[in-house]
Parts: structure tokens; C-alpha cells; sequence
């Protein structure tokens, strides 16, 4: 290719609202550009990484025997009704009717499409397990667009789905595509963690996620030292360390407690630790029910995990209006003592009690009353949940069940992987096989995620340099950059020619910089910026040889024509 | 790939609403399913073939000097808004809002999206030209989706959109593009025929299809014997032969003429001939305008030339009570002669002459009243046309402009180009390029598509027989199927292993079918519906040796493992 021709060349100016360097170095490359608010075109430099890319993911998941289909991008909504996923996702998703008002929805993910697919074959545990994937555009009407591709409305994914006849057979996939995915991302020039994480709307009952570990990234992890524990800090748990747990049980006391609302004062004025206070979070959730978080007070409470105990989908919190008027309580002294007593019939409160509150005796805190607070509250003897489990939050420092503390860390999301069991083949009709003694048996699911766009731009952030990109070889859009100089030069520009041709021929993928109205300067600055492993010029200066450098370093060196190929050949394999 | 193993294996039975051998083929060898109407999964054989023909697009568009990128699926509204085609597509457009309520289209082509991302940058004419291309899906609300993938409301199409600093250098582009599609279609097995056609919502000045002739398809055409004229019927041209025109012009006449509202009750009344009559039909179009398209009796009205003429996008025939109330005259019995005499003044009426009527003297037709006949209307002197030009439809056995006799005949179109010239850079503001003198001019461009679903059906309706499908070698699923009989034993399953192992190792796609629950006649029969150029049977039989057939051919022939990879290359080359 000649860069003269290519559409889409390079440009001082970033868009002003790229914060990251990725970000503004695929649009100043000249790889993409913005439509609408995270909605991207690729330019013929971008697309071409993005298909190589796509290239070794489709060929890792053929390798582990996985076969490519590919579904309408236009999903027929009832499929989204026969598993709910029109409520629990609601926010995100895009609907549309078509002229005879037939409902479809701009998928973000394909379990149901793959599901209704597979019901329409009548298959036997003969024909389990397999793995489908497609590499299709998905929709995420995301409140915020930001950060370029690494959180886009629209962009591609490769979306991979498993049957199964048992759970014992998932599991071995489930360890196939954890391999496979490392494979990939090792191909791609990136180093993943593997990190335990929320199934979002996805469902199924755990899921790992694909992490680079960088402060570019949305996601906030936790991990030890050693790697053995990694999890996102949606699922992260840790030792809760027990506190005064041998003290004896004092009377319930309730004293006055002219205090502002917050922790802090509490402990100020009682001149008691934080973590003895009881930590009272008042939520509503998406059916109007009162969620009353407790915890113990040097603890914050994990919405993920609440939400998962209370099987609901979306919480905010309580207003001061609410929790006087219908709890019958006060901001900044809620207390889990005796706060149903006085409700009224029709209020639904669920207190949720994290078990840390086991790790402390004696504790204190409000009264449901201004100015009041209780003393020597015990869970089990003067309060306890209605439910009981884990809603805390992991931080740097804490101990890891393994007893080594905990590393907060951020990263970018690139891929993920889900058991879904029976999570839409038991709500879906019809998703059935037939088994050994010819019953019939719902498939057990896995799901499989890797976003291309956002691995593309991650990679782009983690190899860079202040000139510009720096591409790993196998994904670069071209192999070589040929600087052509002095092209005004007759025996010069023959060279250069000649180069071009035979590298061309030897199925090297050259861009050529054959412009003649811009200077050396720009030209190099141009090979730093696009990042291709290997930069050749041709000049007056070069006399007849060829000077190379590679992207990463800085010498230079000069060939004869008659070794370039053999030279270059020997770098990016 | 292991038979056994694929996802979507073959069926007995088509869909019910399935008339075309082609869509019943694809079904029932597991190459696609619908999800709903006109929208496809395609399965893994099925997204085989649809890679390999996108494949031989793209090298040939890239040979061609087309550079591909691609868009957002979601084009932002307010560009279709730019050039008003969200009134003149209206119906067929799908439009989809936001989380903030921003607006947008689910294309059905990219024009917009193009300009607008040209319009990004500030080019001069030493960018130009270039072509830049996509492969993307594309949304069509048809009002009937049927015959499969021929007519699917989703699927995947290549569009190619050239910017020009003139119309000179575009035109040599038009060619290339032609001469880029006669080669994709030979090399897909297609024989096509370039026919000039209607540009539809597209815009611009002229077009022309690439047409596969079938009765399958919807396309219907005009061409001569020797093919040096094509034409779609929407815009055919043909010779209008001078009837009577020496005859000296009679002095107008009103009779009475109790008939019905015939053309062919005129005849039979008056006795005359059927092309003296002037044919009158009266339409209405979108903004309420009423057309009266008048030609000469023998002939009939080409909806898309009037539309053209008239510059409307839609027509529908006036209602009885339209013709009485509005424009006072009667059904059967209207004539351009006087009618625009007793309007009120707030109906607007358009009358639009053939040129045919040039060809007859005195001629007859209604009078505007119930049972009275005009005789010897002459055009200038009793009525003429606010327009006048060509709205006659073309016939099987018209004349061309070259004397030739028209054919008529059906196809299946497959491709078009496009001339857009300034229809877009004109109206949608900033999209100029700087010329050599400094000045901002408006790009003159062009436009070239091909629908990947439809041309694999359409080699499908174009090679088969009563036992299946006959893919050409190029795009063929696999190159082989290699069928395993007696695989129960021992030294065939071997020597079939051996065999599947050897040709996958030399590079050769094989699909091994590998089932041992199924008899040789149903492995048979699913290989030649299937339709992969080469077949080869290793069983008890073949002692030792492999049987190999040619898909189109009869005999079969016993060849060593060692000549094996040999032949099959001499084959498939």
C-alpha cells in the first residue's frame, strides 16, 4: 500500500475529550474515527488490526474445536421475555419494531438467540457437547461512552456458546476456553490475569474475567502477591478478623448521643473504635422493598453481593424522608434493634447482616431516635438479619482467605467466561436433549465473551511509547514501513520502487511512504506514531542500501537489497 | 471437521413456505435456519461459503485498489435527514432511539455514514480518488420477506462508495468496479448480465445491475438476442413505431358511447383500432398531487419513469370518488382534453404525456362525462402534457433503439453500481474537497454494492441437481467429503483415520463423515446434497484403496493413499 492512497492518515490533534493515551494514538494514527458518542469507525489501518485480531481468536477457538455460525444482529424480544432479561437488563437495552410492530432488541449478548437456535434441532447426548461462536456487533447503550473503544455502544464480540449433557462435561470446556483464552491474549501481546467476577446479567452462578492490569481500566481487583487469589472486587472475599469476640455479652443500654450523623462522630463522641459501631445502610430496591444493610462499622458494604442475596436487581438509597416517615427511624441512628416493631403492614424491610458482625461484641450505634444511640447491641440476642451472608468489601490490606493481604489493583476487562448451567435452557421451552435412556434433559451451559475493539485499544495502551504505538508483530497492520527520502530523485525513487515491489512479492506487507511534499522529519515522526516493527528508508544518505530499524530500538543498520528479505523475515516470525 | 461433530447436520424435510429449490437446498444441508421472517442464522457449512465468497470479494475490491473500513451499525438520523431520505425511504427505514433519546436508522445503505466520515478530514485533490468499501449488515423492512436469503430483511453487504474531483475520473472508476464485478462473478461461478436499471432510493443519474438470469428471480428485464442492450424493465427504452401520424388531423368530435370502462370496450364500440385510443390513468402521489398519465392505448404506464418525471417517490391509483368529485369527470371515461377546466383552484393536477402519442392522429377516448366518447384528439392541438416524455413500459418483442427485438426475461439481481455524482456531496454541508487552484469543490461520486446472502443463494438456484447442491470448487464448505463405511472395522476405521489425517496435514478441507449409526445410502445421499466438489469412500469394498467421484460426474475411480493428494489438487485447482 501506498500511504499516499491510504484513506485516513495521521494528525497532530487529539479529540478533546481523550484522557488516554491509546485513545488519542489510534486516532491520531489515523486507525479510527467517532461517528456518535461511542460509535467507531475503523479506517483501513484500524480495520486491518481489528481483522488480525479477529484472525487468532478464530483461529484459537477452532483449534478447541469450537464452530463458527453467526445469528441476526435483530433479536425477536419475546426470546428476551422467556428468560426475563427485558426487566433485569431493561436500562441497557435497545428495542425496535419493524413495520408489522414485531418487537426485536439490539442484542448485547446471544444467549437466548443461540439457545432458540439449538431447540430447533432435535438433538441426543450423541451429538453434546459442542461450542458455537460468532464475531458479531453487540449494543450496550452505556450512560457513559468514554475512553475511545474500551467502552463503546456498539462493537464487535466474539460470543461463544456451549452445550452440555452434564456439569462435569462443562467443566472440562470451561478449562478448555481458559486455556484457549490465554493462548490468545499471549498471541496478542498481552498479559491477562485470570480474575474470579460477577455474572452481571448474565446469570449462571460464577465467571471469570480476562483482566490487563492497568490504570486505564474500569475494573477494581483484588489480589495476593503470588497470584494464587484474584478476584474482582464485585466477588472478592477476605478474613474477617475477629475483635472483642471474648468479651462478655453487657445489657442493651440506650443513652443520649448528641452526636452529627456520620461514623466518625459516633466514635468521637463515645471514644469507642470504629469497628464496635454497627454500620447501618438503608437501600430500596427495584420492587420498592426497604433493604437495611448492617455491617460492622470499619467494613463498607459490596451493592454486588447484596444484590445477589436479596435476588433483586438495581438499589438506591433510601432518602431521610423515607427513613423518617415510613421507618419510623432517623438518619444517622438507624439501628437494626427493634425497627420492625412499629411498621406498617404494608412496608416490606429486609435487614441483611453481614457476618462480620459475629466478629464483634457489644457493639454501638443509634437508636432510631435523634440524639440517641444503644449500647452493648449483640447480634442473635438483640437484633439478627432476616438474611445472613457476606455484603462486605474487600480492600488493599485485608488478609486473603489464604492469609496473605490483598493488592488493589485496576484493569481492563478484555474477555470473559461463564458457567450458565441451567440458567436459560430451564426457562426457555424446548431446550432440551435427549439423554442415554431417552429422557428428555436440559442443556448445561457455558458462555464465552472476548470484546475485539477493547482488546485492540488495550493493547495499543500497554505498548506505546512518547512517539507512538508499538505494535506486536503479529497484529500491526503492515510489517514494514518503507520511508522513501529524496524521492525527487530519479535513481533514488527507482529504489525505492524496486523495494517496495520485491518485499511486496515476498508477501511482506509494506506501507510505503512515497509522499514527496512532506519532509524526513514528519515522515519518521509518521513510521513512530503508526508502530510497525520495521522501518526501512531509501535515500540519497542510504546509498543504494537499505537502512532498517526495528520499532522497540534504536540502532539502525544497512542492508543490501539481496538480504532485506531474509533479515526481515527473521524479525517477525 | 468430523461429521459427527458439526453443528447442523443434514434434514429431510424444507420449510413449508419454501418454493425455491434453492432456499429448501440450504435448509435442508444445515446451512441456514430462519429466526424470523427474512432474518438467517447461518450455520457452520452455511457461514463457510458466505466467508469464502466475502474472501473472493475482498481480494478482488482490494486488486480493484478499494480500501475496506467499516461503520457503525447505527447511523445518527440527522445525517439521513441531511439529504431527506428518511421521507423518500420512509417505509423501509427502521429508526431506534437512545438512552438519551438521540435518534437513529438501522441502514440499509451507508451513503451518509460515508460522507460524513470523508467530510471528517480536510482533503485536497491529491487524496482523491478513492474507494473506500465495508462489509456490514444491512436492514431492509421489506414488506414480504421470502425465497430465503433472496430476499432477507438482515443480511451482509458489500458497499463500496468512490469520491471524485470529477465526473471524468469517476467514470474511469464505474468501469473498473464493472470489470471488478464480472470477475467476482465468474470466479463465484456466476454467469451475470450488466443491465442498465432504476436508482431507486439510491439517487443519482444512472445505474446498472448485475443480474443472474433465473426465474427465481424478481428482477425483470429487457435485453437483445445479442445482448448489446439490457435494460430492467423500470427504465427499458424501445422504438415507438409511427402508426397513422400522415393522416390529416379531423376536427374534434363528441358522440355518444354507452360502454363500459374498458380500453378493449372502446375498441369494440367505436371499431377502431386499440393504439388509436389514448390510455388515461390517474394517480395520486405522496404530497397529494393528482397525475394523469396519458399514452397511447396499445401501450402501458412505467410507474418508476413517471416517478422520475413527476419527481415523487410514490403513486397510488385515484379512487372512483376522487375522479367524480375532485376532478368531475368519470371513471373509464377521462381525457386530457378540457379536464383542467372546472378544477378548484386547490387541486393540483399534473398531466404527463408519452411521447407515443405523437405516433397516432385523431385519436378517441373518453369525454369526461359518464357514456360520452371523444373522436379525433389530436396532442397540441385539443390537449398536450405539462410534462412530456418517455412512461411506456417495455415488452417482449418491442423493438430496441438498434432494431433488435426485445426479450423479456426474469433475474436475480446480485449486484449494482452506481453513478451518485453530486446527489450527496451537494447536499450535505462541508462535504468538499480543495482543487488545485485553492477552491472547495463538492466530491463526485459513485457507489457499488453486492449482497453476499443472496449471491450464495443464487449459486445455489444456479447449480444443482434432483440429488443436491454442486458447489463450485472456490467456495465450497470443504473440498471433500470423505465418507467412512464399516468403520466398525478395525483396518477401515484405520485406513479412514489415516486417510482424514493426510489431507487435512496437506492443507485440503475435509469433512470426514465418521458416523457409524448411519448406513452407506444415507452417507451417500447426504454427500451429494451436501455438493462438495470431491467425494471419497474408504470401506471393506475399497480394500485398501480410497473410491473417489467428481460431484458432476458419474464414475468412480480407485486411487492409492500416495496418488491421493495428486489428484485431488489436479481437481480442485
Amino acid at each position: 500500500m501506498r500511504y499516499s492512497k491510504l484513506f485516513g492518515k495521521t494528525i497532530k490533534e487529539a479529540p478533546k475529550d481523550a484522557s488516554l493515551i491509546s485513545h488519542k494514538l489510534l486516532y491520531q494514527g489515523g486507525f479510527i474515527r467517532e461517528s456518535s458518542a461511542g460509535r467507531y469507525y475503523f479506517l483501513p489501518l484500524g480495520l486491518r488490526v481489528h481483522q488480525k485480531i479477529q484472525k487468532i481468536v478464530k483461529e484459537e477457538m477452532d483449534k478447541a474445536g469450537a464452530q463458527e455460525i453467526v445469528t441476526p444482529v435483530m433479536h425477536p424480544k419475546y426470546l428476551w421475555q422467556e428468560t426475563n432479561r427485558t426487566t433485569s437488563v431493561g436500562f441497557e437495552l435497545m428495542s425496535i419494531k419493524d413495520r408489522s410492530e414485531m418487537e426485536f432488541v439490539l442484542g448485547g449478548t446471544a444467549e437466548e438467540m443461540m439457545v432458540d437456535l439449538v431447540r430447533k434441532f432435535q438433538l441426543s447426548y450423541k451429538d453434546l457437547p459442542f461450542n458455537i461462536y460468532q464475531f458479531s456487533t453487540k449494543f450496550r447503550d452505556e450512560l457513559r461512552a468514554r475512553g475511545g473503544l474500551l467502552r463503546a455502544r456498539e462493537f464487535m464480540m466474539k460470543d461463544a456458546y456451549s452445550f452440555h449433557a452434564s456439569e462435569e462435561d462443562f467443566k472440562k470446556e470451561y478449562e478448555n476456553m481458559k486455556k484457549t483464552y490465554i493462548r490468545i491474549y499471549e498471541r496478542l501481546g498481552l498479559k491477562t490475569l485470570v480474575v474470579e467476577s460477577d455474572n452481571g446479567y448474565i446469570g449462571g452462578e460464577y465467571c471469570h474475567e480476562f483482566i490487563v492490569e492497568s490504570q486505564a481500566g474500569e475494573s477494581k481487583f483484588l489480589t495476593t502477591q503470588d497470584g494464587s487469589y484474584a478476584a474482582h472486587e464485585d466477588v472478592a472475599v477476605f478474613q474477617v478478623d475477629d475483635r472483642n469476640v471474648d468479651e462478655e455479652e453487657k445489657p442493651l443500654k440506650e443513652v443520649e448521643a448528641v452526636r452529627g450523623t456520620t461514623m466518625e462522630e459516633g466514635v468521637k463522641l463515645h471514644n469507642k473504635p470504629l469497628w464496635q459501631q454497627i454500620k447501618d445502610v438503608l437501600f430500596v430496591d427495584e420492587r420498592g422493598r426497604f433493604i437495611l444493610a448492617i455491617i460492622r462499622g470499619d467494613y463498607d458494604v459490596n451493592e454486588t453481593k447484596l444484590l445477589h442475596l436479596i435476588k433483586a436487581y438495581t438499589l438506591r438509597l433510601a432518602t431521610e424522608e423515607e427513613i423518617r416517615t415510613i421507618l419510623h427511624s432517623e438518619p444517622g441512628f438507624i439501628s437494626p434493634v427493634r425497627i420492625k416493631e412499629d411498621l406498617e403492614k404494608d412496608v416490606q424491610l429486609v435487614i441483611v447482616a453481614d457476618k462480620s458482625l459475629h466478629s464483634v461484641k457489644n457493639a454501638y450505634g443509634g437508636a432510631n431516635k435523634k440524639h440517641r444511640d444503644l449500647f452493648n447491641m449483640n447480634i442473635g440476642r438483640d437484633y439478627q438479619g432476616d438474611i445472613e451472608g457476606d455484603i462486605a468489601l474487600a480492600k488493599d490490606g485485608y488478609l486473603a482467605k489464604n492469609g496473605q493481604p490483598l493488592l488493589a489493583k485496576r484493569g481492563i476487562e478484555v474477555g470473559n467466561i461463564f458457567q450458565l448451567g441451567f440458567h436459560y435452557s430451564a426457562k426457555m421451552t424446548g431446550a432440551l436433549f435427549t439423554d442415554a435412556t431417552g429422557e428428555q434433559k436440559p442443556y448445561y451451559m457455558g458462555c464465552y465473551g472476548i470484546g475485539i475493539g477493547r482488546t485492540m485499544q488495550t493493547i495499543v495502551e500497554m505498548h506505546n511509547d512518547v512517539k507512538g504505538i508499538i505494535w506486536p508483530d503479529g497484529i500491526s497492520p503492515f510489517q514494514v514501513q518503507l520511508v522513501g527520502l529524496n524521492l525527487d530523485n530519479e535513481s533514488v525513487r527507482k529504489q525505492a520502487e524496486q523495494v517496495y515491489e520485491k518485499l511486496t512479492q515476498a508477501g511482506i506487507e509494506v506501507l510505503f511512504d512515497d509522499r514527496t511534499s512532506v519532509g524526513p522529519g514528519e515522515k519518521f515522526a509518521d513510521a513512530d506514531l503508526l508502530g510497525f516493527p520495521i522501518r526501512l528508508v531509501v535515500s540519497i544518505k542510504s546509498n543504494g542500501q537499505i537502512e532498517l530499524k526495528k520499532r522497540k530500538e534504536k540502532e539502525t543498520e544497512l542492508l543490501n537489497l539481496e538480504d532485506l528479505i531474509g533479515k526481515i523475515n527473521s524479525i517477525i516470525l
